[in-house]
């Protein structure tokens, strides 16, 4: 294991004082907990939007905490969930008034902790309502058993636009819940990474093989084999995701390809470049296009290429404004 | 290899395709050539601003190309200078009537391709400067011999800010030039790339070995031996940036901590952490903290360390708004 840090247990701390000491205006901790990680800016009457998850996956999950996008972000130990606790401390301190949207990733530990979170604001009268990010196509037939995975950047671009608005709670979470229904993603690792306190791969894959549909804590996927190219991942890939979310021909998108650690960023765009021109072949419309790190597992090898099926409502959100520490879009 | 790709010999065009379909209304190529890349605005009188180099340091060179930075760069092939030609044609099709400033690293090839193209100008009385970046402490104890890495980018930021306010060619190289005084930047290399057309690692390194000072190609460095630990780490680059650039107790600083590829943000701020305390300790103050990918070696992994010893002039410039595919500051 090679990581820079100064012990595995002091990852994730290390790691929070880092970025409080590099964005001092933007955001702070609440409770002293350095894992309660809230906006430093609150806006009375706002819905206040919150998630939660393990670390490991930076931008996700607290890099989207800042204007136009989410309020708050229970931070877990790596691949953990945030405890209902720091949950609840987070919802204190940046709830506004207009109640609050828990919007996170369907993993298990990360439900219970948020259910559990939602019944101590219950005794307080704080609103709440829950959603959880399940984009990812290949991890299950069902759609209520799939995972979230980078496509939750959509629902938190748009229900934190919606929000920023001024919206009520029950009209955020009906916009977070059109972003969801219309998003869909497909992911395929290329190598392991590290856990900090494990020290070693947390899977393993052969030279010159790849997994499709592995998820991002290396979780089974549909098929492990050889390495393919970016025209085949691409059309691979649009396939499971438009025959799970069918884009009519002069219908609109927004597409995000996501590395997932290590992946190079010309490797994501010659990744998008294909993706974009089989679209294109296909009548659909790309209003915009995000390519970078947006949820990633450290220092993984691979990517996921995400569709949200846009509407007039959804575009005006994505195309809002929104800054944070970590994502910027003028 | 595991790379995604179509072919080795695509990968520059290929890349470069996904760029202008992600981003059509801020960058185009020009002269039939997708290498030679330039921004999609032109700001009349204004002094352009162009650079150039290899593939594989995304986002250097082209990602800086845009509002508040650069308006055009040639680009050349994996880790290969552009040709003067490229470099003369996105010349032609940016400059906007008040003189260009050729701003690049400090590398032999695209000092030569750099120099002719400047020729070529001369003779359609195109007026041009040149300053290359030579800002890594460890890549020789004379400052004109050193390689240009991360530290670049805050040359970009205030020469681009410059720029924009509509400065003279001669001032704009004059804020270049002091910033470029102002900067020095640190790196080390955990792990080795691999060129796509070469297929096997550029160097090697041990299980637990690093290599200090080691270049963005892997030029060698000043020591290689087991990893440290981030505090470590930031103990010695800063001794090193300071030793070569004192700056007095009370000064201020802008602190770039970038990625070399395929380390992964938490390390990155686990270390900007360390750097930042250790900088409070000295009294020095940090205006401004970047941290994340600026200036990579695909998926190298390790780290740069990069100090900007700023005044109220470089202070202004380096807060102005920036927007360019890569890199949006507001």
């Amino acid at each position: 294991m090679k990581k820079l840090m100064n012990a595995p247990e002091q990852y994730t701390d290390d790691m929070l004082r880092g970025i409080y000491a590099a964005h001092p205006d933007c955001v702070k901790d609440t409770a002293g907990d350095l894992r309660c990680y809230c906006s430093a800016k609150k806006k009375p009457g706002k819905v206040a939007i919150i998630t939660g998850g393990g670390t490991g996956h930076l931008p996700l999950f607290l890099g989207y905490v800042g204007r136009g996008m989410l309020d708050g972000c229970g931070v877990g130990g790596v691949f953990q969930s945030p405890s209902a606790e720091q949950i609840f401390n987070v919802t204190k301190e940046v709830e506004a008034g207009a109640g609050v949207l828990y919007l996170y990733g369907n993993y298990t530990g990360d439900i219970m902790n948020f259910d559990m979170a939602a019944e101590m604001c219950e005794l307080e009268d704080i609103p709440t309502r829950s959603i959880v990010g399940a984009d990812d196509v290949l991890s299950s037939q069902s759609v209520e058993n799939r995972r979230g995975v980078a496509g939750i950047f959509f629902l938190y671009k748009c229900a934190g636009a919606a929000a920023d608005q001024m919206k009520s709670l029950d009209e955020v979470l009906a916009v977070a819940q059109k972003a969801k229904d219309r998003t869909r993603t497909v992911g395929f690792a290329l190598s392991p990474c590290i856990i900090p306190e494990v020290g070693k791969p947390n899977f393993e894959l052969q030279n010159g093989e790849m997994a499709m549909g592995m998820g991002i804590h290396g979780e089974p996927g549909i098929w492990t084999g050889p390495l393919k190219t970016a025209n085949e991942l691409a059309k691979e890939s649009l396939e499971a995701l438009l025959g799970d979310l069918p884009v009519p021909q002069g219908g609109q998108v927004a597409l995000l390809v996501n590395g997932l650690g290590a992946t190079s960023q010309e490797e994501l765009y010659i990744l998008s470049g294909a993706v974009s021109a089989l679209l294109g072949e296909k009548g659909i419309g790309i209003h915009r296009t995000f390519v970078g790190e947006y949820a990633t597992s450290m220092e993984m090898a691979g990517a996921s290429v995400s569709l949200l099926h846009l509407d007039e409502e959804l575009k005006a959100l994505l195309d809002a404004p929104a800054h944070t520490p970590f994502y910027t879009q003028i």
